[in-house]
């Protein structure tokens, strides 16, 4: 069976697994992401746990690897926002250079996309044509697999569904738009709308969770009050799934989807959120395409990426 | 060379004409859409209109037909808004027992896609990968090409670009929803918003161009009182240029495209509807996205569904 080294770069640390074509995992290691050193202190610490995994590279027959932001079809990463001092990087290149693997051999992609590929391949959308994805975390960030493959657009960069607005009276995001949809449906934004609703609400139970440190606020937290009843915590995921089903009907409506596939972190919040998600997307979407289209929750969630990667390198390699 | 009978079938008239490959017009010729009578007056009206062009229906390659409003890849099309009387119908079967033409010489797809493929076949999107077409008219429609071919997602049934929200807080459209961009961009919506601010505006040229009637407020005024340089008739301009530059920003994010084609009446608005919409779509996507894309006038308007319908049947002759 063949084999792939598999790496999922993220901003606070990094996969690596060695994962058969069935997508089974033969080995797994994760490491801290390098605070310092760019591009050339992570490609030693991949070398490092390479060596700890303790296969042997030149056996592998490809190297798959997913990135935090945008990555064109050459292997170049364009200044990942969560990877400090990155720049403008050729990867492939260094990968290449350090494994003493042919560039040929090297599949690289956003860490969105790979998400997507790991759901098509191995997961909860398996074969579905369209298939979209949408990984809900730290951002929003979207893939879409049209016949098998990833629609990359002209660079590699296309699936940004995070910064799509979807209300213009809303708030300012990192991108510099007003009311993109990752100001809402992202961590950063469900803390935002319960600390907005915390405002009118001193008896919420999200006070007590809290320990006098707004830190201690997370849409974990949030969802831990929910369930206990907590009117504020609930209005919050009411606010969320509201915003997270006017983006689906969108892209219902965008792609006329088989499939969509919510993953994540905040994906995990379960029925909570997806549910009333669904009931809006299904109920906003033009009525011809709403009923077409699935909406169904990740199989992968921590280990999208590096599935994803590997299944984005097993794909390339049937291609050749 | 070879030629197509190609039909754009439109709400109001049908248009009908032989077509080159090289996209040449060799005879053409427009009539009404029968008002009653559903499909089979229509197929009637259409062989009438062949007759009259007195060309040999045996002698060409295929049949290209584009209809306002959904069609799946059977050629069935599904409840046409702007045809009444249809409901859900087998055209492609219609039209193969009509002319008695094999179903495999026939091609059927959405006006908006046929829009897209006029343009990218012979038009402003010439080879763009991926391009992105929005057609601004009655509705707003879109259609995406993808490594030469239309996006049609599960159905045929993707590119519903007008049902996309902007503005949660905006206007009912008619598919149900709040604030569809459909509810800014089109010939209504243009309308309505100058109907809104004329309700400040006494003193607006406006109110002599309607000679007492709010019928003749059109966006075709609109433009004429925004030349002569009435400030509800530019403000107006100003509203429909920031929802339509929202959209393409989203369009930008979403597909990362080559080329937008901007199409469709409104389109011929000129520069003082895309000339800052550009700015604002360019201003609000993600940078290293931004840049990858040109927007650009679309060089079919009135012919586009004809021309579409023909780029279409002999995209889809040269793949078989």
């Amino acid at each position: 069976m063949k084999q792939v080294f598999a790496i999922d770069i993220g901003g606070t640390n990094t996969k690596t697994g060695l994962i058969d074509s069935d997508g089974a995992i033969v080995s797994f290691l994760e490491i801290d992401t390098p605070k310092s050193g760019g591009v050339e202190a992570e490609v030693g610490a991949i070398k490092q746990a390479q060596e700890s995994l303790k296969f042997d590279i030149a056996a592998v027959d490809a190297i798959g690897i997913g990135v935090p932001g945008p990555v064109d079809c050459d292997g170049v990463v364009y200044n990942p926002p969560n990877l400090k001092g990155w720049g403008e990087v050729h990867l492939r290149k260094y990968i290449s250079e350090c494994f003493g693997i042919g560039r040929e051999k090297i599949f690289i992609g956003s860490d969105a996309t790979m998400a997507a590929l790991a759901e098509f391949r191995y997961g909860h959308g398996k074969g579905a044509n369209p298939m979209v994805m949408v990984t809900l975390g730290t951002g929003l960030g979207g893939g879409v697999i049209i016949d098998g493959r990833p629609m990359g657009g002209k660079n590699g960069f296309a699936g940004e569904f995070g910064h799509t607005v979807i209300d213009p009276q809303g708030y300012r995001c990192g991108c510099g738009r007003i009311g993109c949809v990752e100001t809402i449906v992202t961590h950063k934004g469900i803390v935002r709308t319960a600390l907005e609703l915390l405002k009118k609400d001193k008896g919420s139970l999200l006070w007590g969770m809290m320990e006098g440190s707004f830190d201690q606020l997370t849409p974990k937290s949030v969802q831990e009050a929910a369930d206990l009843g907590d009117p504020t915590a609930n209005k919050t995921l009411e606010i969320t799934a509201a915003a997270l089903g006017q983006l689906l009907a969108n892209l219902i409506n965008t792609f006329n989807p088989e499939k969509i596939v919510v993953g994540g972190g905040i994906s995990l919040w379960g029925d909570k959120l997806l549910e009333p998600a669904k009931k809006i997307a299904h109920k906003n979407a033009l009525k011809h395409l709403a009923k077409q289209t699935e909406i169904v929750r990740a199989k992968y969630v921590k280990k999208a990426g590096v599935i994803g990667a590997a299944a984005n390198a097993f794909a390339c390699l049937e291609r050749v």
